[in-house]
């Protein structure tokens, strides 16, 4: 199969994938900002997720920032948002952020040692655990702990789940294709 | 925060999740099927997915008999069958098959030591190839190559992406709410 096709068929293969932007700093007060489709739930007590950087063969901000500060924050792309949040995909020269180059806007939070994402609705703040190497691969899990979370209060339900679609979080299929949801149904704790 | 809404939390906050039953067999032909809302894609060439399990200090079958046959399936859940995918999730006692418990019905193809999921539109044949423990939590990544795939003609795009919501494959947020999607928007290769 020719490489492109391969490329995007095993991309859509897995399912559905989250929709999220990571912001990065350096020691320098350079800002980063990167799309991530690989943010998974690794549990809940302690809050952790993971995400997955491929090899770092070539200079991966994202990567070199979070090793050098140990602080990332992870930002929901809604619907408004997804042409400039796909565009932070694009190779820009070293020294021009991706908050710049897209529009998009930085937002700090008192002593959090990395920008979160002034327009995203569900805002986390993480901070470096651990990582993995895929030796498959040269692949990376990177697994944070959840140190700050923000959400708009009328999307939190009584069981204490966030309704995604209330604030047009999107998910992600293939390399580059946006889907909007709906939710279908919420069912109970399963028993036999 | 109260347990379970903590739980329900921190299973949303990272955004939509790909929602798939694996099916696995153990050496004496019993069959068993399991839902996951954590498989990611990992790499394309070698094509690559993973997914996360939960500490093995219960018995969990799934890991079980990947250890035991190094082989498994991974099978979309679209609209119509989420019910019975969810009820998998329940704990069934040990020699129950979650096929016979939900309805749903096993296929098997020449010679592929692991059960396909009959009403499944989007199938893929697993070897596992490695795992990592977190130590963070005692999850583990289980890291597999794919081995066979099939899926309907109409949904291969000429690019290779699969359109995911032809045969209405699903998302998951949280532990228990499914969501059905369409398309919004679907992007080029971002250049600066």
């Amino acid at each position: 199969m020719e490489k492109i096709r391969r490329l995007n068929l095993v991309n859509s293969v897995s399912g559905f994938k989250s929709a999220n932007l990571i912001g990065t700093g350096d020691n320098f007060g350079n800002l980063n900002l990167a799309i991530f489709s690989s943010v998974i739930h690794l549990g809940s007590n302690p809050p952790l997720l993971g995400f997955i950087i491929r090899p770092t063969t070539v200079k991966r901000h994202t990567y070199d920032n979070i090793k050098n500060t140990r602080y990332y924050t992870i930002n929901h792309i809604h619907e408004e948002i997804v042409e400039q949040a796909h565009q932070t995909s694009a190779k820009y020269p070293s020294g021009i952020s991706e908050f710049e180059a897209t529009g998009l806007n930085s937002e700090s939070w008192m002593g959090y040692p990395a920008p979160f994402l002034k327009e995203s609705f569900i805002k986390i703040g993480m901070k470096y655990e651990e990582e993995y190497e895929i030796k498959a691969n040269g692949t990376r899990l990177i697994v944070g702990r959840i140190i700050e979370l923000r959400f708009p209060e009328h999307i939190l339900q009584k069981n204490g789940t966030l309704l995604l679609s209330k604030t047009g979080t999107v998910a992600i299929s293939g390399l580059n294709s946006y889907y909007r949801t709906n939710r279908l149904i919420q069912l109970k704790y399963a028993r036999p």
